[in-house]
Order: C-alpha cells, then sequence, then structure tokens
C-alpha cells in the first residue's frame, strides 16, 4: 500500500504523487527475509523487494555499481548506469508502474539527469514524454532528450513559469505530470543503493549524499531501514546529507551561492520532513559547501578518473569539511550520483 | 605461466606479446574450483582466475554487464564499463600486469576502443601513454584521449606508417609498445565475459561476438574453456565470429566493404590462428555481413535503447543471417561490444 507520511492515510499501490492532506507517500511493503536473486548482478537481483511487476520492467537494467576505496576513502560508482546516473533506478522502478498502470504518455520540466532518464525508458518502453524547458536550457541536454524521442515544449519564462505551464498541459489534456521529486515509485528504485551497499560491504558508519530533492537520500534510508525491519541488518548508517551553499534546506540557509552543483539546487524540495525524518532516525546531519570546495573535490575526483559532475563532487567535499570539523566518524561512503557530460 | 601456441614454449609470467617463433601466447593456470568472490559485484568476483596481483590493479573496475532478452534474443550488454567498451576488461587486468612489472610509460597505435580504455586506466594508475595517429583521426577521439592525458603524437601517412612510427620511437625509447592483438594478459580479463555469462544464465547454445582482432572471441572461449577443464561445466557454447564484409580473416574475403564497423575492420589479425582454434573447438562458424544489414541492425537496436557502435550491431545482423540461413540453432547471445559515441 501507499501511506501518507504526514496523515498516515493509506491508499491503493496506484500512481499517486500526493496525499489529499498535501502529505507525501511512501509505498509500504512487509518482507519476511533478504533473499536477493542469485541469478542477477543488477537491480532484478532485488526485484521481490520492489512494488513492481516483472512483466512491466523496462528491457535495460540499472546495474550494481562498484564501491571501491580510492586513498582511504570509500566510494560507491552509482554514475555508472545506462544514462549515467542513479536516476535510472527510480526511473526504473517508474516506468514498470506507469506500464501496469496503462498510462502511456506522460508529463516533465526538467532538463537534468531525471529528465533523461525519463526520456530514455520511456523510449524504450512505448511511453510519450513531453518535457517542459525554458529557451535557455544548454542546447546539448536539449538534443539528448530530442534524440531520446522526447517531445519538447518550449517557455519564455523562469524555472516557475516553466513548470506552471507543464502543470497548465497536464491539466488540460489528462496527461500525468510525474516529478521524482514526490513520486514514491522512485524511491522504491533508489533504495536498491542501500541493498547493494550491505551486500557490498555491510553497513558503514556513515553516509555521504548530495541532497537537493532527497531522491537519494530518502532511497538509502528506506532501503537499509526495510533491511533492519526484516532483521537484516542491526543499525542504521548515519545519513549525511550534502548540500550547496544558497540552496540548502536542512541546513541553514547561507547567504553565498554555489552554482556548480545543479543537480542539488532544489531550495523547497517538497519531501523536506522526510528528509529530516531520515537525518533524525539515523543519527545523521545535514552539511553545506561552496564551490571552492565542490570545485576542490571535483578536481580530486577528475585525476583519480572518477569523472563525475559537479553536483557528484559535493558529497566528496561535504567529507572533507565534516572531517576537518572533527565530526565525520571515520568508516565512510560517498555516493557519485552522476557522470560528467 | 606463458605458452606459445605455436610451439608450445613456456614462459614465465612476465609482459611478453610473442615467442621467439612468432607464436603468439597465452596464460596458462590450473584451477581447481569456480568460486567467484560474493562481495564483489564487479569483475574482482572473479579475481582469483587472473595472473595479476590485487594490489595492482587500477581503483575503478569493470562491471558485471546485464544479460537481458528482448523480443526472445538476448543479448550481454558489454558496453556498459567505465569507458564504454568490454576493453575495459582486458585493460585492467593489462595496466596491473604493467604496474607488477614496474613498467611506467607505453606506446600505441590507435584511436579506437582499446586507446581510450588503455588512456583512461594508465591515468588512473600513473602510466603514461604516448598514442601515435594519423592527422586524419577524428577530432572527438583525440580530444578524449588527451583529456586522459595522453601524450598524442600524429603521424604523415596511412595506417602502416603510424604503425611503423609507433614501433619505431618504442625502439628508440625502450618504452613498451603495448598492442592488444598480441597481450596474453588482455584476454585474460576479457575472458570475465564467459564467467559472468556462465553466472548469469548457464552455457548458451551459441554466442554470437564481433570479431575483428579477436580479442572478445578468445575471451569468451578461454573463459568457458577455463570453466570446462574445472569440471564446472561440460560443453562449450558454439562461438560464431560475425565479421564485416571485406576484411574477413575467417570467412572468405569478400569484395564489397563494410565501412560501419571500424572496431573490427581487421583483415590481417595475428591472433589467427587462435581464432580459428576457437571456432573449431566449440563447433563454432564464421559470418559475414555488409553494410545494409549492419545498418538495419544498428536501427533496430537502437529503437530498443541499445545504443550500441555500428561495429556491436554487426553481431546483431549476423545472427539473422544465420537464422535466415538456417544455421542458428537458437537459445542464442549476442554479445554487444561497444557504446555509440
Ligand atoms: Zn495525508
Ligand atoms: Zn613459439
Amino acid at each position: 500500500m501507499l501511506v501518507c507520511t504526514k496523515c498516515g492515510r493509506k491508499f491503493e499501490e496506484k500512481f499517486l504523487l500526493q496525499c489529499e492532506c498535501g502529505g507525501t507517500l511512501l509505498v509500504r511493503r512487509n518482507y519476511d527475509s533478504f533473499l536477493p536473486d542469485p541469478r542477477f548482478f543488477d537491480i532484478r537481483r532485488y526485484l521481490s523487494y520492489l512494488p513492481v511487476d516483472a512483466s512491466f520492467l523496462p528491457k535495460i537494467p540499472p546495474i550494481i555499481t562498484p564501491v571501491v576505496e580510492i586513498e582511504g576513502i570509500e566510494f560507491k560508482l552509482d554514475y555508472l548506469h545506462p544514462t549515467g546516473s542513479f536516476k535510472d533506478r527510480g526511473t526504473f522502478v517508474t516506468i514498470a508502474k506507469l506500464k501496469e498502470e496503462g498510462i502511456s504518455e506522460v508529463v516533465l520540466d526538467s532538463s537534468g539527469n531525471a529528465a533523461l532518464s525519463l526520456a530514455f525508458y520511456s523510449m524504450i518502453s512505448g511511453i510519450k514524454v513531453h518535457i517542459f524547458l525554458s529557451y535557455d536550457a544548454k542546447p546539448g541536454k536539449i538534443s539528448a532528450l530530442m534524440n531520446l524521442n522526447a517531445k519538447v515544449h518550449f517557455v519564455e519564462g523562469d524555472r516557475m513559469k516553466v513548470h506552471d505551464s507543464a502543470l497548465e498541459f497536464s491539466k488540460a489534456t489528462g496527461i500525468p505530470y510525474v516529478t521524482h521529486w514526490l513520486n514514491p515509485y522512485f524511491i522504491e528504485g533508489t533504495k536498491t543503493i542501500a541493498f547493494e551497499i550491505y551486500e557490498e560491504i555491510g553497513v558503514p558508519e556513515e553516509i555521504f549524499i548530495p541532497t537537493g530533492s532527497g531522491t537519494a537520500l530518502l532511497g538509502v534510508w528506506k532501503g537499509f531501514k526495510e533491511l533492519m525491519e526484516i532483521g537484516e541488518i542491526e543499525r542504521l548508517p548515519k545519513l549525511i546529507a550534502v548540500q550547496a551553499e544558497g540552496f540548502e534546506s536542512l541546513c541553514p540557509r547561507s547567504p553565498r551561492i554555489n552554482k556548480l552543483a545543479d543537480g542539488i539546487a532544489i531550495p523547497n524540495p517538497p519531501r523536506l520532513e522526510d528528509m529530516k525524518k531520515a537525518l533524525e532516525e539515523t543519527g545523521g546531519y545535514c552539511i553545506s559547501v561552496g564551490e571552492d570546495d565542490t570545485l576542490a573535490a571535483h578536481h580530486w575526483l577528475k585525476a583519480r578518473g572518477l569523472l563525475v559532475e559537479e553536483t557528484s563532487a559535493t558529497a566528496l567535499a561535504g567529507y572533507w569539511k565534516a572531517r576537518e570539523e572533527g565530526i565525520a566518524t571515520g568508516n565512510s561512503l560517498i555516493l557519485l550520483t552522476g557522470v560528467k557530460r
């Protein structure tokens, strides 16, 4: 079932983004044991723990990403996916759910990794995607989306105007608006990050996660929580939300602006209450990083062949800052979420 | 040890490309059992079967690539690697061996996937790479190599002139020339394709493999052979070498030229005798495909989100042709080797 995180109301597992009370939704199922399917070495390994029917899954699965140790720090390379970001995990499950519901056309207002992932998985699953963008979206991203058969709608105006146009279009046409910020099935996909980490290295003491809309943070939190509810593990890893200066939602808002981390430049994420809970429950915290630290981390990663986007580099910058402040306990894992394009 | 495939002479496991008799070399070790390391879901899973010391391995491993079924055909997505091709498997093992030998500088004459893979893994392992190219190499490939810190040497003249210049440079400087066409450690890496297939779907009846220099074909052959020698499996899969018209080495040479499959446009591969043996021992055969069939296969793959280069598409074209001729037995697996750039 789906459960409202605010009022506790329960819903059938349909494609639903919010409760009538305005609360966000999470999928709730009970599992007896943790038994990954040994025939698969990709996300299908965890199919029993995903709220979708195998027959509706897209044909190209996100992979199990390696955890590697470089100069004493552990990284999970969660950018080695079909479209180059962890978003593929969430999209994969979302698309299966849309297919199950017979939805064949969707609307989104984004030009980032989530849009690319949605366009790719929609293309291979026969779903038509409308993407609303402002005229100043990067040409490379626009052409990538068009190559994946997305129908791009240009809107004159700022981010908010684009968002409104997408919602208006959705309302006028009846084509569902699918935002991963709210979509509970997206988090079902990203929770497999936790399952993999557990199989690869057990439960780390702490995990540093680039955090804007919270889809990575909440996935890792939910995955480990399910493992604990099953009785497979005895404690949760401390989750550290790394944010970008000027766009903090969990940390105090900085007067400076970190313009490098566009993947987490989300000042008012709709799942903020869920995100706070994830930090509280795991004994974690929020840490905010600026442009200089992001650049330094990005440079460090690049020199070691970790060719990720700047948004991912914030996680390392946050780890460095936490070490400096003496609040990182060691045995840390850093989640790298998106490839450099 | 290394064994000459022609005269049978044995050598210590040094970085050696050929026997004094001109024969090619293969690594020969005896394994008692097949026990993949369950802590890893990437190439490190098979470390006990690789002739290298863990301490010399590059930090970013090739992944375990998914096998997927699309419209009744099974594909192994061996392009979802850090640099986008199966070559990463061979390079990963090669670099570890070079490090073990204390080699810190190498020469290569290629602008293809193998060069990109070599440049990437060399960069992260502190090895300097000299790449010899003709002036008409594609600008995108040149800049990709330069971004990975490769030192590019331009040569006026055709492919043969470039090759000679690289060898001269190697001779004059003492910097080793590393070609994956001969390098036995490269095949040790590509043999993990077979280990994965076995863990994922057992032993298929037949595997279609794009074949130019034979590094994929020979890896798959050697991997399955080792599994049989261990007693883990009872038969080998039939290996089908798919070649491009005009560049056949195993099939009769066609008067037509397939210019689309540059990754296998290798008319005189130095491991030809080994490749013939792989077909003979497995009961396989060679099949050659033209441009039209390659294009059709490429189009089919692209529409299904298998965004691979044309060279990979030959494997599907070869499968179609074999089905048409009634020589494909079904239960076929198609190896997709390189991403579309
Ligand atoms: Zn509610
Ligand atoms: Zn010999």
